[in-house]
């Protein structure tokens, strides 16, 4: 017989409800998304649903309709009556006493929430602070997992030195993304970013900001840079769903341009909200 | 007002529980150990209770008293009252609003599960088969964390070409560790191991593993394999905490030796039950 214990408490195993058995605990053993919406209507929903099908793919989470996770999705936004919010869900391989390999007949925990997303002005007319990290996640980024403490730590060390965003550098030298945002450089009329590959999130909003960087007339170059010609650049910015287009003003202890968000990046932006109207 | 949703059910997300807001779910926010008894004493308790303060440091989880953990571990042991038992705990930087930065007053949550562990006689005397899998764990494999979806991918991979561990390649062309194990390789009077390295798991089995080889008198080289190495090996086996050590008879399509459990492999799992007693 086995006996489970929380904090200080002596509890038999049989009597926990199964969230305390979530594979999504033990191992991180799930995927999920991030979606907003504006002015009452959700972002991008196709897009975002086409990318969790693919990670729940990945990682061999069968037998789930996405068109029920679009019908979840759209009940609880309704439910909720919340005109500009955030929608997060994720899906685990489900529940059951630990062990790496997983039973056949499992069935998935699917968990949402809907929370108030308030814009944050001063970030968009004053520009953010970023500081460099080194990328210590695993090697599939391209699959959206629970799998998170490596983006938790640098956020974190960011936040500590008073930045608003960790910038993920390899062990080539070659910045990644940001721990939670694509990431974005303009020199004279080009819009540099890096390239999608095995270790990079296919961003959604990085996408859109490619596009609104073309529509603008820049010419979208995608290369991975480094820090220093990061700090090079003529102005910088990241893309985050939650966030949208984010001026970076300065880079570790580089200020960029004039320390006010860029010309490009103002116009780049202005363009990306053309998309969610 | 945030609503949550489990499965299809709306419900406000002040009525769930914290455990749905763990940041152990969320991010995989948490480290963990896994010891075992024999005979009603835990095996080397000490030296996990010291990796798992490590492991708390190395990811910032501060004031949590070590011998805390100690007394809980003892207390549900005794509880539980299995002689032969595998103890499973983590803890998890705790429980708030989803937000990749902590907040500083957060209260860690502990869980922990003692269960019933039945030695596997058969795969001591038979040994058993292993794949290889490329190594797509994080760089930060020294921090024994709750993010292993890459170990679980690789387990079942394993288990789906009828192996019982993963050993994992990483982008060099070797050998890192296994899944869930540390991964030996005897070569006439040598035993090999990879080092430890930032991103190796500094396991206890192994340590004992090295001490046993060392006293049947092989020579303990601390170096890594390519896959080829290890399929050219007189004998290999694999040392975890829950197995001991588990001799491998076969590596992805090579029969390693004549098929059968090595010698020195025996005299060392020998030397090293000597420990345990």
């Amino acid at each position: 017989m086995q006996i489970a214990m929380i904090q200080d408490k002596i509890v038999p195993a049989k009597e926990l409800e199964p969230v305390y058995f979530d594979r999504g605990m033990f191992f991180g053993d799930g995927v999920y998304e991030v979606m907003r919406s504006y002015n009452g209507k959700i972002f991008a929903l196709d897009k975002h649903l086409q990318r969790f099908a693919g990670s729940m793919s990945a990682i061999e989470i069968a037998g789930v309709d996405i068109e029920l996770i679009r019908f979840r999705i759209l009940k609880a936004f309704e439910a909720a009556g919340i005109t500009n919010a955030k929608i997060y869900f994720h899906i685990t391989r489900g529940s059951e006493p630990r062990d790496r390999i997983w039973k056949a007949d499992l069935k998935p925990n699917f968990f949402l929430t809907v929370s108030e997303l308030s814009d944050n002005t001063e970030e968009k007319t004053q520009g953010i602070a970023v500081s460099t990290h080194p990328d210590w996640r695993w090697k599939r980024c391209d699959i959206k997992s629970l799998n998170l403490l490596a983006n938790v730590l640098a956020s974190n060390d960011a936040a500590r030195k008073g930045c608003d965003e960790a910038i993920l550098v390899d062990e080539t030298g070659l910045i990644t993304e940001g721990a939670g945002s694509a990431f974005f450089a303009v020199q004279g009329q080009t819009l540099q970013t890096t390239p999608l590959t095995a270790n990079i999130l296919p961003s959604i909003t990085r996408d859109f900001a490619i596009k609104a960087g073309s529509n603008i007339g820049l010419e979208v170059i995608e290369k991975s840079l480094t820090p220093r010609q990061a700090a090079d650049s003529d102005e910088l910015f990241i893309a985050v769903t939650t966030r949208d287009i984010v001026p970076v003003v300065k880079f570790d202890e580089t200020t960029i341009g004039d320390g006010k968000p860029g010309k490009q990046t103002n116009l780049l932006a202005h363009e990306f909200l053309s998309f969610t109207v």
